[in-house]
């Protein structure tokens, strides 16, 4: 039987990383040939979540054969997927994200809700299917719905996270606050990465009327520390918007204990941001702001 | 609360109204205020289905406004839809279709499986929600089941479409066999239907590669009682061809007790359909196909 290859997004992050491992458990119980791979580094947070429950990393891809059977969890847009995606059969989706020019040739399974994470749409199908969570399938929905939604904090977060995330700790027998905020910290050791890493973890591209942007995003317990590189990041962020042909490059730094965030803006295209924010040193400090999905990305594209 | 309006493709069929109506009554449970409508005429099985369970046929609308929220059942194809689609608020599709340059500007539900029909995704969601089916709602989700699973002899059926019909049936006291049987038959009487018609209820309007074409569809107790009329049946067609400047028409008369098809192709581009079928007086004779989307339209479309 040919292999089927489940990944997430480009930049993974915990819910991409762990929604497609989980989803290969979940396959292959039923009998199919899936391997869980990724598309990139996975970054600090997800390799505490890995080492705390000895999951071993997934292997790196960077492109698929025409006709390869693959099945998206956490994306479905093409230019955050990975090379080779107009010719792959894509037979699954599993997202929480908006729907950008998605087509296939055949029917598939494509199951998406606006909720905080591709975990809890996961845990919602293994209901529906009478699917048993195993531990370690819970270990890692629970890591990844704790990392989306920020503890529950990112205005994304809806009951459906919640109840799933309640329900999944039980199996994985997991205090979710405790463990939930050493992840989460985790996640914020930035100290080991160079500006150019930095600006790359958790990058999203996108394109609306012709305008390129890039909105990226670390976690921190403090921008002040963060801000101490500005120098060093704005001048690998004007090398990658030199090198991608990019028109705004938007750096969001998140305080996830405060639920805050400082953004660096660069670009010719800065008018974009400044029409909701004014920058100055390039920066703007974004009150209450943590989510790119639900605050930042939809605050971009209506003023293109 | 602004009204939210849910409706299946245009040249509706029974699942198409069906699905539509128990989606109204499911929002609507959940506090929402929604209506379901319809985008054409019900044909003589939609209108018998109705009339067996006293159900009112819903509203019919042309277009929606700029804006309008609405929820898609039994399609997400734009040029399936209804006239203003592209600037609504979709936040809900469910379907069993292969999605086609589909697009939304913020996170939706979306949900769809390669299944027989959409009641049945239906089903599997009312049991994740723990939603409680109704009798009204029993009955219309299977008829919709029945009508496109063609009482299970369809290859689009899944072992999910068998097991929703059968716990429905209980729900609904209904015998599948017999009721369905009737049904199905409802739906073959085509003697009140001009020509123009009978090539336009169930028309589905496709595009490839520059390509624009139609598959029809009729079921029939009696393929060669519909021939009867084939003279007429390719005035109709050479009509619309012109009018919608088709390169393709293929209108599709199936036979629901024996499984079988036969086409009528006219259009400048026959030679997409010559390329597996040789057709004699514009006819071919289509041994075990009765799928439209599952047996013929791959068939043409990988020929375009």
């Amino acid at each position: 039987m040919d292999k089927i290859l489940v990944f997430g997004h480009k930049n993974p992050d915990t819910d991409t990383i762990c929604s497609a491992i989980v989803m290969e458990e979940i396959q292959n119980k039923m009998g199919l040939n899936v391997e869980a791979v990724r598309l990139g580094e996975i970054n600090k947070e997800t390799e505490y979540v890995l080492n705390y429950f000895n999951v071993k990393v997934p292997r790196l891809i960077e492109k698929v054969d025409e006709g390869q059977e693959v099945m998206l969890v956490d994306h479905n847009e093409f230019n955050q997927s990975v090379d080779g995606i107009e010719n792959a059969k894509i037979t699954m989706v599993i997202d929480h994200h908006k729907i950008n020019n998605f087509s296939t040739k055949e029917p598939l399974m494509y199951y998406a809700e606006p909720i905080g994470c591709t975990a809890t749409a996961i845990y919602k199908l293994c209901i529906v299917n009478n699917e048993e969570i195993s531990k370690k399938m819970a270990e890692l929905m629970l890591s990844a719905i704790i990392s989306d939604t920020l503890l529950f904090k990112s205005p994304t977060t809806t009951p459906w996270d919640k109840k799933a995330a309640e329900e999944l700790a039980k199996i994985a027998e997991i205090d979710i606050e405790s463990f939930g905020l050493e992840m989460l910290k985790a996640g914020t050791n930035l100290d080991e990465y160079s500006e150019e890493q930095l600006i790359n973890i958790d990058a999203k591209k996108f394109e609306k009327n012709g305008v390129n942007y890039i909105i990226a995003q670390v976690n921190t317990v403090s921008i002040e520390d963060v801000l101490k590189r500005q120098q060093e990041i704005e001048k690998a962020i004007n090398k990658c918007i030199e090198e991608n042909k990019l028109d705004l490059f938007i750096f969001t730094i998140t305080d996830i204990l405060n639920c805050n965030s400082e953004i660096i803006a660069l670009g010719n295209r800065i008018d974009i941001v400044e029409k909701e924010y004014k920058l100055e040193n390039n920066r703007a400090y974004l009150e209450g702001v943590v989510s790119r999905k639900k605050q930042l990305a939809p605050m971009i594209e209506k003023n293109i």
